[in-house]
């Protein structure tokens, strides 16, 4: 089984991935891979194809490969036959005939998954194509809110997510949109009119709000995006200006958000930008939280997509 | 035991190689690595050198080491000691010095894994050497064509094979050449004539041909070796010109070739280059049946060279 | 626990991991993790972050937690968060929060484990920080001294060490320093005028010398600093004039070192600089066994720093 986007999958397949992810985390929430499942695919190789920067995710899923008896092999565009003139579609086809497993890619063209997936017959697992999806990202995401709501004896269904910043370009919040919104909860989209989609766009099934302020007011949770350097850099947008308009800082939790709401950020934050370093550390983030899920998350996916080799 | 090139390998040798590959395929010729051999090389350690881009040949030997037990460490040039001013040579003494039980060396000196052979005492597998050898590609090679023969109910032995391109700069070509010879095979060389080595070089061992056409006339298969884009930068080659006289498209396929001569590819394959991309896939190609092979062969290296130590 | 650097260890903490150390060498001093220590760290998971160039303590610790069982990550600059703007502190605790069991960090910034340990709960094990420490190489260094004056039957205690070349910028003499004197050995210092700390400087603990000659004429044994070539590019050091006061050859050896003084360097050795080929690879070069306890060393570290964990 592939898993190249939320946006296709019953709300019953997402909460298949979270439960499994969660029976890998112990009674307090930590995660350490369960010694029982610490060979559960020996004998697979799974290869990490990473074709852009990335630490998080890389980590978790080596780990999580690793962690349950699994072989990984990394491949990057600097070392690798790309620089021969090679496909990407040609190295996967080839790692596939080696007798890899599973694939796991992350490459900056949103088209590349699709293509690969029609070529190719082991499981494929995007971990972020350009300004697609980021599934197991949005999965760390639902999972996180899931049981911080249920830590105060409240269901995620029903509840108001905000998502700030970049929306346009984020594959995080195209994810975090379908799996919010199959699991029952509002979405509300807010962030510099360049970057929000058009409030006709239908593909987006959200609403939109003209402010920070308008989209915090009802909020039970807020995602905030990481402002991506390459387009402040392109002066689309003036950091200060952001920081201003969109960013959180004390005062804005006080004045704006509901009491208790809470706040997430895929990461890697940037401090004082989206997130003042007070906020991004307080009782209310739950950014450290979401990261502990990375391994389990992936470890859930792995498990999911491989269990036909497996059983 | 290194295995720096076949050159001086006897026939027996490298059918020995081919045979202990064998063992590891199962019997649709399928590669995964069999249980009883997956503690074989527990304990040892393998160093994998890598000083030139590479996916396939790094992630294979990478596999093969990690499915057989052993752990790997890579050590290429952007991030090690040479940039210090260590030589390639103290790296691979501090390696063994360290406890290593083998060194996986790719560089671009011919001259280098010769030197490192004299001064280090755990096996030395060549994995590429500038112009010199690439001898687990031509074991590749010759399995393939080993097996692809069988099928038909034929021997390898008395077949004839052609190997079209950049021959005089191709390690593949000059490994090849010295296995198919052994294995009893006729081998045909033909390219650009600057690229190909005179009539006369009896080092090579084997016929010229002036044509593509003639090279492909009385051929059993044929070897299309990788345009290599530095030489065509260095105008040494024009593409057009290339695909034109060397190429190979259907209808190459259809006027020139024997019925059923099989072509093989060391890769990465540059489609509409060597070959067009309905030649790459079609029935007669073995492209990627080479590549399925690429485990299975480097544990055989890996089990022959590290033998005494396992003993 | 955390291994910041040797300033604090107590000389019974320094030989306890010089201990730790020996027991995983054989009869002969060699180093093959004994077999009843390969699942020692099961389940744990080592990240490795080197934001440096290195290839011998990168490897080393590599396998040092491979061969204990453990499973490692690799994180470095030029693939990681820390492009996207994350700090390398916010990425440790990122690792952290993903389950990671202890963090091996390799920075030129000398400020940088500090910032770190005051915010990450997890074992960190510091592999060079700028011209800090580089706590593991004194390790290795006092265990090669140690063992090569016990193989003559005398202890390390009394004895004398000169430590010639770039000693201002280099962790090694630092850490060299601290290890040597809480050893009972006396240290004497010599090399360039600007690359030696000031007569007066207390927190050197140790002697100046104001030649090369004066350093060796007492010293039981020396160690060699390699020349750091961005100083030479930057002009601080004349290449020439350095291997004429500072290098040692063959008969600086014979003329100005005590018979049978040994001789160490940290590597990479750049042979012609500080020392000859010849005296590199001679018999009172200690140069090969001191890589050759690299592993060792730090099996020993990963050990005393984990135990908590494992225990």
């Amino acid at each position: 089984m592939d898993l190249i986007g939320l946006k296709d999958l019953s709300t019953q397949q997402i909460n298949q991935f979270l439960d499994r992810a969660e029976a890998l985390l112990d009674g307090d929430g930590n995660h350490r891979t369960p010694a029982k499942y610490r060979r559960e695919l020996d004998g697979v190789s799974v290869a990490l194809l990473f074709f852009e920067p990335s630490t998080r995710t890389r980590v978790s899923f080596e780990l999580a490969a690793k962690q349950l008896g699994a072989h990984t092999v990394r491949v990057g565009s600097e070392e690798s036959s790309i620089q021969k003139g090679e496909s990407v579609l040609d190295t996967c086809r080839n790692l596939e005939a080696m007798g890899l497993d599973a694939l796991v890619v992350r490459h900056n063209e949103r088209h590349l998954p699709y293509a690969v997936k029609d070529r190719v017959d082991i499981p494929l697992i995007n971990a972020g194509n350009g300004s697609g999806e980021h599934p197991t990202q949005a999965l760390i995401d639902a999972l996180t809110l899931r049981r911080a709501f249920r830590r105060r004896g409240e269901p995620l269904e029903g509840k108001r997510v905000a998502i700030i910043g970049d929306i346009v370009h984020s594959r995080v919040a195209r994810s975090d949109v379908y799996a919010l919104r199959k699991l029952g909860c509002e979405v509300v989209l807010a962030g510099p009119s360049m970057l929000v989609p058009k409030d006709g766009d239908e593909k987006w099934n959200a609403e939109r709000a003209t402010s920070r302020d308008e989209a915090l007011a009802d909020a039970d949770a807020v995602i905030m995006l990481r402002v991506q350097q390459e387009r402040i850099h392109g002066e689309l947008v003036d950091a200060n200006l952001y920081v201003r308009e969109w960013g959180i800082d004390a005062q804005v939790v006080d004045e704006c958000m509901k009491p208790g709401a809470f706040i997430l950020h895929p990461g890697p934050v940037i401090r004082g930008m989206e997130l003042t370093a007070s906020v991004a550390d307080s009782e209310q983030s739950l950014i450290l939280e979401q990261v502990g899920y990375g391994i389990a998350v992936r470890q859930a996916v792995l498990l999911e997509c491989l269990q036909e080799i497996n059983s």
